[in-house]
């Protein structure tokens, strides 16, 4: 294991453990101007957001001794007459945090909101609003889909899911063939969080309808096929993966969507341990993988592209990129400075960017404007697309 | 209003009070070859379910004064010396129930099941197998598409969610065309029922297999579009929703799928709440629609043919289920015998269909078998689809 690898590694077991809390003065008293949360459940009034980033939750529990909340600083909840329990974090970063709800060491999802996929489990998540949420709003604008698939994987003796986005164009051009990025998700999540977390299909839609990005199918599945449990990044092998998404799904996709299937035409890229998967998978697949998208899971160092025979030739973008937060704090330089290892291939002849997410950590959001930054230098090469 | 629809309002009141306990002997000790739900969290070993069908529950709170179920006889909950509380129920009917855990006056979901929605939130649900589970498993047959779809409603002024599903073929012969049945879910769920809870993409995948069903498309959306609320279906309006499925989605389907769009080829169907919607469209337009299929949501009476001009020319088959244990219970006759109302219709030379599900009542296991009974029997007119 490299040095870029043993950070990447460390960085990944700390950002499990991090969540978005803002590391700034807070005021004595909340502003009152609070909101449901745009998370919870239909009809829901609790969790509220305040303009400042708090989370106020509200959780009724007649019997119970404490309830709390799993932000750190969460503030202490109170309980009223009736049996009421209430509480507010300090203010968080913009965008999407996972949390949980204690009662009584009971730890649950909150009934006041939907829920996500993180952290191994199904549980409530919270929407703090960013000042560049119109990117993946739901806009009048034309729709793609999102498909579930389901495809017979012979390695794992399984039937796998993954979900395919469609761009909004796709239905209307029945002989047009469309380039295929796909995308993976972060450790302890699953296919399900590009979509509802990370809204990947609207900020398509909303590129798309701005003529921003060229329309290319997006394919997201599970990449926790080699069973990592949390601590066990350090003896994480690709290759049960490789084998699912190289030899089963790329075959799958391609007989069954109108896809581009030369090498020029298929992206990867990946957040987190999605982006270490993405690294390790495309610097062996170089003959199918043109582009490389790597969101706070390392970066391709200079010693990488001289290493891999035939990588000048065959690579048309990398794109790394982190929460700024991310850099702040050091975590993503310890195998190396990312911005340095692009900075580095720059100068190499690489067509290679580098983006920084402004005030958000190992999160959402510093993926959703990954995502966004990313699909507009995807497949340039070809503005009329081949056959 | 009529008295089948005043029965249908009243049973539809019933039946999100009841759950799916069997009315049957129980023994005093449960048989202990309790294995994890097939709906649990995965990494979930609880809940477990036993093959009398009892489900038993284990939540960790330590300091919690009382932990219980929504479930009727639910068990009372012990705890043990660590803090865990376990409990478990007396034997339950096959298939799918809602539920949720209780801790110290806290109504949660369970943390160890994945969540679906019912009564107007996303909650916790229980899989109890089924003898006839076989049906909407995931078999290694060829499988469709579930696509979410984004279509702006001009009515409501709102960008609205459907899933479609497409048949496995439907890749395969992009110059053929297919017909549409529009399904709905009942009251306090949402359009994610059918596949979540329903299982419709994989009992269609499997009847398909097997040589039973026609291929056809799927439309499935949130039909509670007029604001319904507990206890409100007595002034239910059925022109809000009628105008989004029929004026906005039909349209919006049959520009964006290749769908056969004459009245032959267009079926509506739906469960409970789902079934009087279902019944009062169709009957309004059935210019439009020539297939209706009504599980546990009422039932079309020779009145209604005879008060529905050109219902004898236009309709092509009239399907009506329920839950065995509705029937046994007597809530389903409430307005009128549903199976007398099938008789009559077939004396007047209606191709009328009535199906009862054994030992189920007003659950999803009643709505799987309904499906599975119903869609052998759509779009047989035409074994050569047209163009």
């Amino acid at each position: 294991m490299n040095s870029v690898h043993r950070g990447l590694v460390t960085l990944l077991f700390a950002a499990v453990v991090t969540s978005g809390e803002r590391v700034s003065a807070q005021a004595d008293q909340p502003v009152d101007d609070w909101e449901p949360a745009s998370t919870n459940q239909p009809g829901s009034d609790f969790p509220k957001v305040n303009s400042e980033g708090r989370v106020m939750f509200r959780i009724k529990a007649p019997l119970a001794k404490s309830v709390s909340c799993s932000f750190r600083d969460g503030g202490e909840f109170k309980q009223d007459e009736e049996g009421v329990w209430t509480g507010y974090t300090r203010p968080l970063d913009e965008g999407f945090h996972y949390y949980t709800i204690n009662i009584d060491g009971a730890e649950v999802p909150d009934p006041g909101s939907k829920y996500f996929f993180g952290a191994m489990r199904w549980g409530s998540g919270v929407e703090v609003p960013a000042h560049d949420q119109d990117s993946y709003a739901v806009e009048r604008v034309p729709h793609g889909q999102l498909r579930e698939v389901l495809f017979y994987s012979d390695s794992t003796k399984a039937t796998r899911r993954a979900f395919v986005y469609t761009p909004p164009e796709y239905e209307e051009h029945p002989e047009k063939r469309y380039p295929v990025l796909y995308l993976q998700h972060g450790w302890g999540e699953n296919e399900y969080g590009w979509g509802a977390q990370g809204h990947a299909n609207l900020i398509m839609d909303n590129l798309i309808a701005e003529g921003k990005a060229n329309p290319f199918i997006i394919v997201m599945t599970y990449g926790m096929t080699n069973e990592v449990r949390f601590g066990g990044l350090s003896r994480f092998s690709i290759e049960p993966f490789e084998t699912v998404l190289v030899d089963e799904l790329v075959p799958y996709i391609d007989a069954t969507f109108r896809s581009l299937t030369d090498q020029p035409n298929r992206a990867m890229a990946g957040l987190s341990m999605g982006g270490m998967e993405t690294r390790l998978i495309t610097l062996r697949n170089l003959d199918k993988f043109s582009h490389i998208g790597l969101f706070s899971g390392g970066s391709i160092s200079i010693d990488d592209v001289e290493n891999t025979e035939g990588f000048q030739a065959s690579v048309k973008l990398v794109f790394v990129s982190y929460g700024g937060r991310e850099l702040d704090r050091g975590g993503a330089r310890r195998g190396g400075d990312p911005g340095k290892d692009v900075e580095a291939l720059q100068q190499a002849g690489v067509n290679a960017v580098f983006y920084a997410s402004p005030d958000t950590a190992h999160e959402w959001q510093s993926w959703r404007r990954s995502l966004r930054e990313f699909a507009p230098l995807l497949f340039r090469h070809q503005d009329a697309p081949r056959e």
